[in-house]
């Protein structure tokens, strides 16, 4: 049995190394005689790459094979990956993916050509790296009505954040170290403002609810705005500050409230101990309670990992389907952020009276030599909406960070 | 389609439980126009139970009957379990259970029974209770060679030990609040002494490794002996202490090196967060390197929902098989306890030059008033043959510990 890849960047030729690496353990648990990387799609060349023969620029070779079953696609993007996979599906085969923003933005289309063609279209790797999320959602959770998911999602971000608390670097420093690193890219804006971790929320929305949530169906905010003091703070409080993205079932399941932004999480929660540029998903189930998934969020060799035991899992399943998915959400199935609810951080100038007046009985946190005048708490439940018209009555609102109940 | 329970206890009564309570949701999962309980096997009568009439002492009913396709076995116990079990894949019907003792002991003829009548054996909710591991273990990581497994696999010892550190108590009284809260059986010994750790871990052995672990090959070594100065000494060097249960493929996957002992982990491991009655399994990969598994490692509704999602599994493969399984292992696969490697940490009365003479550069460990004369250190790699030649040179030993590398 045939395979391709489609762009040879950092995961794709992660792939290449593991289908080598692994060679024989893989084509046993293929359960196939034979299992074989035939071409490489790639605009550039590689001389004295030992794949170097595989490598072409025409799709329209691996489009035509009859032999190449499998189609892993690394190559990123919406364009021109959307039109290669959809492609590929409709010619009959099985594509695998790591690419988040082509499963968030066209998953349905996507499983949808699959199943017209009896085809899989698999992407374990697209969210959490190489960690196995996705089918254990799938299949090991399926008797649990899934309530909430919610996870550090961004291994960039919580490089930054770890450095923050463990070394007492402000944003700035530990971004350029994170740059020096290889952990965050040049322009780091898909990372920091948390727009990588939108797309991977709503892929775990689309699964755990069955139907599908946008991108921009909900507020995306990242951490340049988190602060040495707010630092300080949640050290006092006794958790720490992650770029936590999540997805809870509301209103008997009706709708979904979804969120990324900085939160504070107790110290007592597994996520918590979730360190530099590792990932950890929580799922939480109406019979299981709280299972937490941890491991590498990035990295060739760890998502490529994922990306192969798909490529397996196709092979395993050739001419039969492995059947899930999800279906356009109606009108307002996303809750608007003014309606997103839980207990939030607030930092302000206020005096205990106003406070008083404005929250009711607040939890406040103390830290040495506090900003002159500063009082900061943390609010009983309340909605977003609720808190942003309460706070427009606080004097010099510094921060406003949401606490997490895991 | 049918289907029956085999013992009406904390787990059985669950897995009734979680298929009326997300029984719509269930049925749809399980690609089945219909999934209904039809017997509850057991000696004893529930009056006044919702599933009164459902249960009967008459086990023939079960096999029998050809509506039921899926059994599910919470009796627990070797007899008449195996019997039991063996019987219904004889008779064509699929099998889960969330027996280890059954499972370690007897999982080959059950898996070749099952084999041979083209039906499932799955059992999920084995090790971890409702946390998803062996699927993951199966599927997720199939383009890995795992090279170790490991993990936190008891909840009652966990509770103990987490108390031994949160708040000062000592065994016996940790043990004894584990018993009043129901974490403990009133003859603790299955959990202390490490026996279900041992069975569990030997079913994620078999898993990974693909052969045959037998839970007397190698030895297994309870909480018992850890004191409070052991705790102190832990905390002063940075970590926790656990009961690990662990199997490491060695000798390029000739050999397995697998043990149940008390072990110092590391502040810095995603295992030290590991709390109360949660479990966390760890798996590394050749690819992945490392991911854990965390979540309820059991209780009714945890574990229950494992079983029923096994249930669903076996609903969706009527008449097929999924492949998987491990085969008896050669004379000398488990290595010998006195081959086990790894690092030491050592309590004795001798001067820091015997120990210089007998281990060469040590890392000691200091804590406030320690016992007159004592020294406490961390040994380089050794094996624990020798190790126990050479403590057996110095004066007044009163800990072993090991140390783990994750």
């Amino acid at each position: 049995m045939y395979v391709a890849i489609m762009g040879y960047g950092t995961v794709g030729s992660g792939v290449a190394e593991v289908l080598k690496k692994n060679h024989a353990h893989i084509v046993k648990k293929s359960l196939q005689d034979s299992l074989e990387l035939k071409y490489i799609l790639d605009l550039r060349t590689f001389p004295g790459d030992p794949n170097e023969s595989l490598v072409t620029d025409d799709f329209n070779k691996i489009l035509s094979d009859p032999e190449v079953k499998i189609v892993v696609e690394t190559m990123g993007g919406l364009k021109p990956a959307y039109d290669f996979v959809l492609a590929c599906l409709n010619a009959g085969k099985s594509v695998v993916t790591s690419n988040k923003e082509l499963v968030a933005a066209k998953g349905i289309e996507l499983l949808e050509a699959a199943k017209a063609n009896n085809v899989n279209f698999l992407f374990e790797a697209s969210v959490g790296g190489g960690i196995p999320i996705i089918r254990p959602i799938i299949q090991c959770l399926s008797a649990n009505k899934i309530t909430e998911v919610a996870g550090i999602l961004n291994g960039t971000t919580n490089y930054i954040l770890t450095r923050m608390f463990s070394d007492g670097a402000d944003f700035e420093d530990a971004l350029a170290d994170a740059q020096e690193l290889g952990y965050a890219e040049r322009d780091p804006s898909a990372d920091v403002d948390g727009i990588d971790a939108c797309r991977k929320i709503c892929i775990l929305a689309d699964l755990c609810f069955g139907k599908e949530v946008k991108p921009d169906s909900f507020s995306t905010e990242g951490i340049r705005d988190i602060t040495k003091t707010d630092v300080k703070y949640a050290e006092a409080w006794g958790g720490v500050i992650k770029l936590v993205a999540s997805a809870k079932a509301v209103n008997g399941g009706r709708n979904v409230s979804v969120c990324v932004s900085p939160a504070l999480i107790s110290g007592e929660s597994q996520l918590a101990c979730v360190s530099g540029v590792f990932n950890a998903i929580l799922v939480r189930g109406n019979a299981l309670g709280d299972a937490v998934f941890y491991g590498r969020g990035a990295g060739k060799l760890p998502t490529a990992s994922a990306v192969v035991a798909d490529v397996i899992d196709c092979a395993r399943h050739l001419g039969r389907r492995k059947p899930f998915g999800w279906v356009k959400s109606p009108e307002g199935y996303v809750l608007p952020d003014d309606e997103f609810k839980g207990k939030f951080f607030v930092r302000c100038d206020s005096s205990f009276e106003e406070i008083a007046d404005t929250f009711g009985k607040v939890e406040y946190i103390n830290i040495e030599d506090p900003p002159e005048n500063e009082k900061a708490f943390i609010t009983p439940m309340i909605t977003k909406g609720d808190l942003n018209k309460k706070c427009e009555t606080l004097r010099e609102v510094k921060s406003v960070i949401r606490v997490t109940d895991y």
